[in-house]
């Protein structure tokens, strides 16, 4: 019996549990740590058997990828592990930050469980199958800095502007790399305030990047600027400053 | 030979042309009537005969729409025409905004066609096909009082926080509907700044109303504000000011 077989298996045996729990991902996604629902149940599954049910990350290169996105991530994949004078590896200032298209732990063994498994619901940025046909993105995060770097394919399916990407599809990358910046430092929180300053049009098709830096904490309050640039750094394509407020989750996951 | 048939007919024939013409759509979707790129070139395709192809309007009922959906298109949908005294109907005060997933213009005989229409590329907020699993959602514009309503339907692709729909897919739809009445009232522009406070997240799969009203003009500039609620306006989900830029696109219209 194969890993999804026995995950299939476990959710057909699950199927009836009203209580399934919720837990948010190891690897925070872009607000996606901001469980709103407040009838989330926690509930501990225990399993009679171990399993290990892989989701499909979207961080990693698929056949989609350009030359030029290849090179940005090999650039800042490398920078994720570094090489010591004694010839032994170990972790680099920058790591890349897996992806997924929903809330759910990778589980072995005894296993939190969401509910959110049986759901339909898509993270926005990761909802659409076809490679290339939308949003292409990796999210590398240097934590000593406090900064992020996002390499961005827009792909077809985000047309504004004849040939262009929807100013919409730029909010919200802003939102997801700037989200996962602000969870990354502050926990749970959610966006209070986006605004942006579109500066020139982003082609179809081609690369760019996305930083975001932290410029302050002030109690619950995280800001963080964000620019996206072409490749190089020539061309300032949009500018934004972007308001995080810390949530308490605690009493949804029972503490 | 179907109209369908013929306008396939048609693409074959042309598909070695390689200056197909760019026109502005009949009906400027959101942002979609910047045509950025200059290279296009306008070109008069005279057709030896006169064909229909008329493009889905997504701006119509689909069976995804929940009975709140259907009620608020249907009250509105009332206000687009009016009875006079004498029984005769005529325009009424608000005006349903078709909306179509690419700039293609609606031909009879002689046309101007679109490089656009052999593109894959489709505009973001009309990309996904499947109704009901992203954005559906109508538009109604008044244009004697400078305002337009929006009724918006969030389907499951659009996850941020479990259950909620995305920053990002908020301030798309935000940037849709004020995009679209800003070119009704000032013709061919850009978004220059988007200015967005989220004040409470918007249920997946839950209808919202989103209206906006044009505060002021000022040279190029055109300034919207908007705001998100639940269909009684009895809360307040997201506001915003939006900051347009007039854009001469004459040069390419070849005129």
């Amino acid at each position: 019996m194969s890993n999804a077989q026995m995950a299939r298996s476990l959710f057909r045996l699950l199927k009836g549990c009203k209580n399934l729990a919720s837990t948010p991902s190891e690897y925070p996604q872009p607000s996606a740590c901001l469980p709103f629902t407040s009838s989330i149940v926690r509930t501990m599954v225990g399993l009679p058997f171990s399993f290990s049910f892989k989701p499909r990350d979207f961080s990693l290169p698929n056949s989609s990828w350009s030359a030029e996105m290849m090179r940005l991530y090999d650039y800042y994949n490398s920078l994720c592990e570094v090489e010591t004078e004694t010839g032994e590896k170990q972790r680099g200032p920058w790591r890349r930050l897996p992806s997924y298209n929903r809330t759910l732990k990778y589980a072995t063994g005894g296993a939190y469980l969401s509910k959110l498994i049986q759901s339909k619901n898509r993270l926005f940025t990761r909802s659409i199958k076809t490679t290339g046909a939308a949003f292409e993105y990796v999210v590398f995060l240097n934590k000593e800095e406090q900064r992020t770097v996002c390499i961005f394919q827009a792909g077809y399916l985000l047309e504004g502007p004849p040939g262009h990407v929807h100013g919409g599809a730029i909010a919200t990358m802003i939102d997801a790399v700037t989200g996962t910046h602000a969870a990354y430092d502050s926990g749970p929180l959610m966006t209070a305030n986006l605004n942006i300053d579109y500066r020139s049009p982003i082609t179809l098709g081609s690369t760019v990047l996305i930083e975001s830096s932290l410029d302050k904490r002030e109690g619950r309050k995280t800001f963080i600027s964000c620019k996206v640039t072409s490749p190089d750094g020539s061309k300032l394509h949009t500018e934004a400053k972007v308001l995080f407020l810390s949530i308490n989750v605690s009493h949804l996951l029972g503490m």
